[in-house]
């Protein structure tokens, strides 16, 4: 019988976090929550690389200021990105003398590294997580480089430019990380990069469906459900795969890419997309309303399209994947 | 004080292991050690990166095979390679329902994913480490198409086309992981990909020097000490590096890498590297030795470079990284 659903016998807090976005995201309608922001998306370097990389070193101090910790008080950082081998991550946290997991679980990344900092709380007393997309940086890795124009269909999705840092402690006060689900990969038999929504919905709905079946609880003991970027097709398809299984999604449950930019102001088509995306709303908006208390009992569901252009381009389905977090207020701990 | 060392209460034993190689490295000195091996390197599939899947799939396989479990036996799954988005991994492993956590280490994702399967083997009971370099697939990647046929410098390593695959779990018996040291990234200030040893040799001295300073033990109280893939050059850097320490590697200290091929007769430069290099040493040569009771007490430090082919087109140093594990015989648990 393999683990499943694992509940954290000391749950760790998530005690501080923050994040720092690009113009769009600043303009959106969650733009303020960013910590900061930059209009220019260039965070004052020279390639939309070293941008990311930036993006995720100031994310990362941040956090760390909030908390009034030096990187000598933390004892792993976990970290990832999109683009090729992970560079955004593995320059951008050169200056940090802190031991590094480097992850790879493209937009799942921040679940994926919150779970792992949950559940080596016991052995790492402080752990950071850091992860970003840059949307200069990823379209013109997985697509086309912004400055050849080229036209996105209604099912595309704008990836996000922003970095979430994280920092966990058992020691600490904060919203709780009380149980954790990691997914497992699932090829969704989609082969467009322009629908990665679609492509990411099979595996957040294997995952909430593990979920609920293993916990015995429905949608409904839940005051909010967050995928990180599905954007509105893929939310859409995760609402039909659930009720296939006669589970439904209500209003409390809402896409990070969805809410990031206003669709219809901004242009944005599906939604937002990155690892930013989740990321940021979860550092931003989700974990600041679970320590004042307004939110009390959340789902957090990362999902992450695991292909490369290579692999498109070879004609291979996009693989999706999906880990989740039941994160409860640091008002009311541990229960549902 | 940040954690350094970790010493596993209940040490968990790596139970089994697999290897799979292309044609040089059945042909190299450790040839016989492979479980299976493809002389045409693509392992039956149209393109060199379905090839590095499929070698991915088959040694899990294998593995799974040896121990006589299923994959629902397993649960959690560490894997990562070198190539764009991990899609080795992605690919490889998506035929096998098991929750999957993706790793980007470089070349030192076989320690980084043991490590964490050691840390994590009281929540999951039984966890399985992947990963693999794809000569062919890495080379067009990070350098040129092979096809292209360009020269090669003295310093340049030859990426090993191997899979190393390994089952984690406290409940089963066989070699120990005691100790884990997770590395620190570091700038190595190299620029030359052809240069890959001297990129990731600053980061062996490191995680090196601050395993024995904590240990307070020297090179001398262990049986064998394996670096993953510096080559002849790294090794030779890293022997300096630590000299300035006044830690002297004697004739235990050998390097994956310069132990895979036969530099002179296969014509093989600097020797091997990639993330296929030291763990398919470890799977097909030091655990058996460990099992056996020939080696008692090794060190494996898994060196990887950071670096993609952007980040040194646009000029930026080779970030390296050395993750340590410390091994124990299986005939003699626990002590040095």
């Amino acid at each position: 019988m393999q683990q499943g659903v694992i509940t954290l016998q000391t749950p760790p807090a998530v005690f501080a976090s923050a994040c720092i976005g690009g113009g769009k995201e600043h303009a959106g309608p969650l733009g303020e929550m960013f910590d900061a922001f930059d209009a220019t998306d260039t965070f004052d370097k020279p390639t939309w690389e070293q941008s990311e990389s930036e993006l995720q070193r100031r994310t990362l101090c941040k956090a760390l200021s909030k908390a009034g910790l030096a990187e000598t008080d933390v004892d792993i950082l976990f970290a990832g990105d999109l683009i090729n081998q992970c560079t955004g991550s593995a320059y951008g946290l050169l200056d940090f003398d802190i031991p590094f997991v480097g992850l790879y679980g493209a937009c799942s990344t921040s679940a994926e590294g919150l779970a792992l900092a949950a559940l080596l709380s016991d052995k790492f007393p402080c752990a950071a997580v850091v992860t970003s997309s840059h949307n200069c940086a990823a379209e013109r890795q997985f697509r086309f480089p912004i400055e050849y124009g080229g036209q996105r269909p209604p099912t595309a999705q704008w990836t996000v430019t922003a970095a979430g840092a994280f920092l966990v402690s058992a020691a600490q006060r904060g919203p709780r990380i009380t149980e954790v689900l990691l997914g497992r990969s699932d090829d969704s038999g989609i082969t467009d990069v322009n629908n990665m929504g679609a492509a990411m919905a099979t595996a957040a709905a294997d995952t909430l469906c593990r979920f609920f079946r293993e916990t015995k609880t429905t949608p409904q003991d839940y005051d909010h459900i967050a995928t990180g970027d599905l954007g509105a097709e893929g939310s859409s398809i995760l609402r039909e795969l659930l009720a296939t299984e006669h589970i439904t999604l209500g209003e409390n449950y809402q896409d990070c890419g969805v809410r990031i930019y206003d669709r219809e102001r901004q242009d944005m088509h599906a939604g937002g997309s990155g690892c930013g995306c989740g990321a940021s709303v979860l550092a931003g908006d989700l974990l600041p309303r679970l320590s004042r208390g307004e939110l009390k009992n959340v789902l957090y569901v990362a999902t992450g399209a695991l292909m490369s252009a290579t692999s498109v381009q070879q004609g291979l389905a996009i693989p999706g994947i999906a880990h989740l977090l039941h994160l409860t207020s640091a008002c009311k701990q541990g229960g549902r």
